[in-house]
């Protein structure tokens, strides 16, 4: 892409290492109120990462957890009223304790429920939020083509409106297709990589979501950075599992072993940033 | 099997096919409302098949996301008051709406909140109920051998159940097992194919009520060639998954890959029905 | 290591071979009320070893259905208030029922929910508490280093706290680790084999809790030698399956493999009971 705003592609890369070898070194405690199909995925994807997961999502006890965890990811992919009870309060705390969270608006176009629900919980200001085309146009208020939670749109049309959001909510925006666009409303991105069979398989995106956590985790206050880097680890180990993949089912466990093997090195030597 | 009122298995094969072709070119939205164990595998098959899954199950919206879907799929594995109350009031909304929807009465005869539950729901017109034999022999008030979630009868033992069934209540009755069983009361047909590994992964099962659904969605009126068709493609993709699989473990994404692969022409030059 | 109370090792491990071919032999229903996260792996891990899994765990209907449970196994990783009193409800029909039940109290430590639910539960006489070091220490009262639901402490760490509890509480307790600890106050075991990839598979530990629920059920009374078996069962079929295993993705689906194919009298011949 024509970089606009941040000119050194390469230093963006040097960055989004760093972070990757923060993350590894620390094991950061990730803590996910997520829908239940990607429970075990996003859980699984953490551990691959170098991340410590906590499915922690009581109201009873997920504030209190807040305070504990690096980071807490918030996915309205099953919701219902006692779940979101517990978000709202668990973001607050995050909020509270100085905890990044990040938000996964899934398919909250879809039903009167969810768009309340998100329009709530972006008033408790996440620190990334990640989303399909579909959802990121609809969040800024523009048309989807979509009805339920895939992505008819492409990326590049959701890109004004993830700066336009980025710009009203003081968030990061991370927008994911087949190339995914990264914005803080300044700066923006683009990365590659990736594979064709990622879009079927159930909460690659979700996984995604919780991955960025980790990285928002060790990068605090710099969460740009940080989706750009969780974004990269993506695109990489996505890329090497599609060479060997022979459909989704071998995909999805070949990415967890790419995952699991790539070295913090890689965010430079094969950096997907465009 | 002597094929008492349907002559044609060739022209239930091609109809089958056409139906295939549908869904790979509809993407149909397919609303599960199904049990925690089976999320996660219900919507990697219906990706896999070609097929969008939502997992949309809470009261507060999923009445209002069945007029949207082609179909529901309504699996009881994990029951509770909440998720009944919300099965019912869908299950309702998708009839009102024209939305055809399947039945899956897992393990309807362990205990006393399922046996009401699933009466209930026949209240509500499904236009297909898959299960296994166990459970459509108790669902035809017959007695059953199994105390679980496994069937521990034969299905050639449930055909008398399922024929009965589909007369009384006007739905087609699918019966899985080693070979299945079709039927809407007056046509039947058996569907061969799978593997010796199926019942040893869990969710199988209420994956195909899934697909079932899928079927239903393009199918419309004809939900005996949608049970068919859905039961058709795991019938082949499960031999052909079986051909390289080491045990369970392989078999399940192998299973994945060969439905993802599976070419709608399959269905007719490899048809299962017998 | 030098066994005190137990002198014959290999006596031990034929004792496992006989449960374990009376698992295979019986199928056992093991009855699980467990976290989101765990529930399709601990229900493939128990089809893979032979058992036959029911996820029954609403307060409607758990407790009745623990009477037909060869055993119960409750897990408290993603807690709430109505799985706690299910949870409560459903291991008192158990112990009326003659049901062995066992416990696996994830992260207990982490809040004051936990805490206070861990408690509550114990009083209800679990035949076998299943955990890591970290769990087991801080149920003894001791200090842990860890704050999520990973495993910060050595298992040797926690072999004096798991005599304390067994005795405190006359329940067999199970740490598991690198090498895994096995007492019942008197008697004592380590199990070796499986491997490094485990800790990075999530709910591997909850499955092995499953699958001490499996051999309790055909056990009943001695639930020493059924946590032994449990444990050995790990060790061996995780060994093998380490062997082939590029990451923690591969090594899932090998697990199963290699638990759905072990043969009993590799309980002996590979025993990893030390």
């Amino acid at each position: 892409m024509a970089c606009l705003t941040d000119p050194s592609l390469p230093a963006l890369a040097r960055a989004s290492r760093d972070l990757y070898a923060a993350v590894r070194r620390d094991a950061p405690l990730v803590q996910c109120l997520t829908n239940f199909v990607s429970m075990n995925t996003a859980a699984n994807t953490l551990l691959a990462l170098g991340a410590s997961p906590a499915m922690v999502h009581a109201a009873e006890e997920a504030p209190e957890f807040a305070a504990l965890s690096g980071a807490v990811v918030i996915n309205i992919g099953t919701l219902s009223t006692p779940w979101l009870d517990s978000m709202l309060l668990t973001a607050a705390a995050a909020a509270r304790a100085g905890t990044p969270w990040v938000l996964d608006p899934v398919a909250h176009h879809a039903t009167a429920f969810r768009r309340d629900a998100v329009r709530r919980l972006l008033d408790l200001r996440p620190a990334v939020v990640r989303g399909n085309a579909s959802e990121i146009l609809a969040l800024a208020g523009g048309q989807s083509a979509s009805k339920g939670v895939d992505a008819r749109d492409p990326v590049q049309q959701a890109e004004h409106a993830a700066r336009e959001l980025a710009r009203a909510r003081g968030t990061v925006v991370a927008v994911t297709g087949a190339v995914d666009f990264v914005t803080d409303g300044q700066r923006e991105v683009r990365v590659t990589g990736g594979s064709p069979w990622m879009p079927q398989v159930t909460a690659t995106g979700c996984a995604l979501t919780a991955v960025v956590g980790a990285f928002a985790a060790v990068a605090r206050a710099d969460a740009y950075t940080a989706a750009v880097a969780a974004l990269s680890c993506f695109g990489i180990a996505g890329r090497r599992a599609n060479a060997r993949a022979d459909g989704p089912g071998s995909f999805a466990w070949r990415f967890l072993d790419a995952l699991a093997a790539l070295e913090t090195d890689s965010l430079v030597r094969e950096s997907p940033l465009a």
